[in-house]
């Protein structure tokens, strides 16, 4: 089966599927049986490539790292030709839309209106950039229902390690009260190199230095990156609204060598846990530091890996741990999200 | 959508079984849209029942629980009436066939033959028994194929926890090399006792006086149980025929209290490790104890819990833990299959 798919946002993320689908090609043919062929790539700085016939993978991603955009490519389409969302999704016949934008926590774009664009053409979605479900995760999977189409976001949380297809899928018939754990794989690391001793300033400054943090690392430390992903894992699980300024919430800051130290000694650790929970009906979220007991498998949680529990009725709780970020780890989660819809599952 | 089920064996599990169905009705409709129509019930010992229009789940729990049979049950069909799973699966039209049995080893009976005689009628498979797989998974998965039909045993290993569901489903597009961990939670529980303490003999003793381990313990304790999942592993993920003489197992037997002291001394323990890897184009397969060091998730796993760790490709170490036995945790299990049949998935 060939599926048509179209790329928007050819920044890490981007780059990364292309590499990766190029690498997996025959694999993905071979194991599901699904050749996708990608008829378009299109990034607001580094232009347009347009192809029915199917664009090669390999040479996108190669003319990317060389040049850093599409221009001079066999493919490229100028901003003369009509290069808007709607008539590139029109005009290819794709079957599912890869939003890879940088995201805008506050108004979400421009993922809210390449999504909602994709969605009210009849394209499946798949995001790996948090913000406008954060926003509006209600709105677009009913955009996607009365389109007869799915919106998937597997990579927007944990990268991909599976927390939401594993939700939706393996546990399908489980009821989950809490979702729990470490969802900042910053804050972790800095936690980590704490915990062996160096002070908050020195693990930033090494942070940093890595390519974990930012040179602003608020919305690391402080506890909003964490807060946006409860916000989707409360829109997702429990399917209700959870605004981000809902999320209780408090970063790292606040933790100070000896609370570490004192964890230690009882064989604990300090983790930043986030997490949403449903209680009497009443879905509340938190992103606060906590003290994890060493029987805790979020205990055994180093550097930037993320992991979380999930409390189920039929299970107990079932852990899950992998990386939390990454350029291939979240085009994985982008084409476990593809895969998914090609294989059409029935309930989104 | 209403999908019509039977179900033979009815000892733990199938009791679990029914009563999961019967509480989860409504949440199964709301939530996934699929309404399950028990058809049929039947057992060698219990005898049988059978009503096109669904029988009711609840009562048929009660009647086992209060009566230990169906005698007497107004849906109940005699031995003289036709009760072979063909006719049964043919008269009943139902969709899914869930089996089970208690398993055999030696010769994957009862269950092969009922799961054969299913698939070839046309119907969808779950099972919770191992031998059966162990012995055929690729002559049963060809069948299902041959008749455009699934079958699928989330529950063979780590009963509900998922983890083949987890690979085929949310892991779509990573290729797995190594799948190890902790797959027998009798053995857990002793080694986690003599971590407290107790000499070998004593935490057996414990352990068979709570159930967790049978009169000849021999299954557990010297790794056959582990071997079976780690050939049905080997077949789910990597489709090769590993047979259990083939895994290479050593018990818990050999482990001494002063390998887990020294070991603990070094923040580490001592667990029963079975896991299956390709490597060079090659499958093997072992079961052996093994020092954990403290910062792999497995050694956070006390008790009868059960864990995994999933070597991949784009996403490196995927680790899942949760429970690996129980009536419930057993019947979700098979749920989640049931519900990844209705919804359609693709590839099996």
């Amino acid at each position: 089966m060939t599926v048509g798919i179209g790329l928007v946002g050819c920044g890490t993320v981007g780059c990364g599927l292309l590499e990766l689908l190029g690498a997996k090609k025959d694999c993905l043919k071979g194991r599901y049986g699904v050749d996708f062929r990608l008829v378009f790539a299109t990034d607001a700085i580094k232009g347009t490539v347009f192809s029915k016939d199917g664009l090669n993978l390999g040479e996108l991603a190669a003319k990317l790292a060389r040049d850093g955009n599409f221009h001079g490519a066999d493919a490229e389409r100028t901003a003369s030709n009509n290069i808007n969302i709607k008539d590139l999704v029109g005009e290819s016949g794709i079957s599912i839309l890869c939003e890879a934008t940088p995201t805008n926590y506050k108004t979400g774009e421009p993922g809210m209106t390449i999504m909602k664009s994709a969605l009210a053409s009849g394209a499946n979605v798949v995001t790996s950039s948090k913000g406008a479900l954060g926003l509006d995760m209600a709105g677009l999977k009913k955009l996607a229902r009365d389109n007869g189409v799915q919106i998937r976001f597997e990579s927007s949380v944990m990268s991909g390690t599976p927390l939401i297809n594993l939700i939706r899928g393996p546990l399908a018939g489980c009821s989950v009260t809490r979702v729990e754990g470490i969802l900042n794989g910053t804050t972790n690391f800095i936690l980590t190199r704490m915990e062996e001793g160096l002070e908050y300033a020195e693990a930033l400054a090494e942070a940093q230095k890595l390519g974990y943090a930012e040179a602003d690392p608020t919305g690391d430390v402080e506890g909003f990156d964490a807060a946006v992903k409860v916000s989707i894992l409360a829109g997702e699980v429990f399917r209700t609204r959870l605004d981000i300024e809902e999320v209780r919430r408090e970063g790292i800051m606040s933790v100070k060598p000896e609370d570490i130290r004192r964890a230690a000694a009882r064989g604990a650790k300090i983790k930043l846990i986030a997490g949403a929970a449903l209680d009497g009906g009443k879905v509340t979220g938190y992103v606060l530091p906590r003290e994890v007991e060493s029987s805790d498998p979020l205990a055994s949680v180093s550097g930037v890996t993320n992991a979380v529990n999930i409390v189920t009725d039929n299970l107990g709780t079932i852990s899950i741990i992998g990386p939390g970020a990454g350029k291939i780890q979240t085009a994985q989660g982008l084409i476990s999200d593809m895969l998914n819809i090609a294989s059409g599952i029935m309930w989104t």
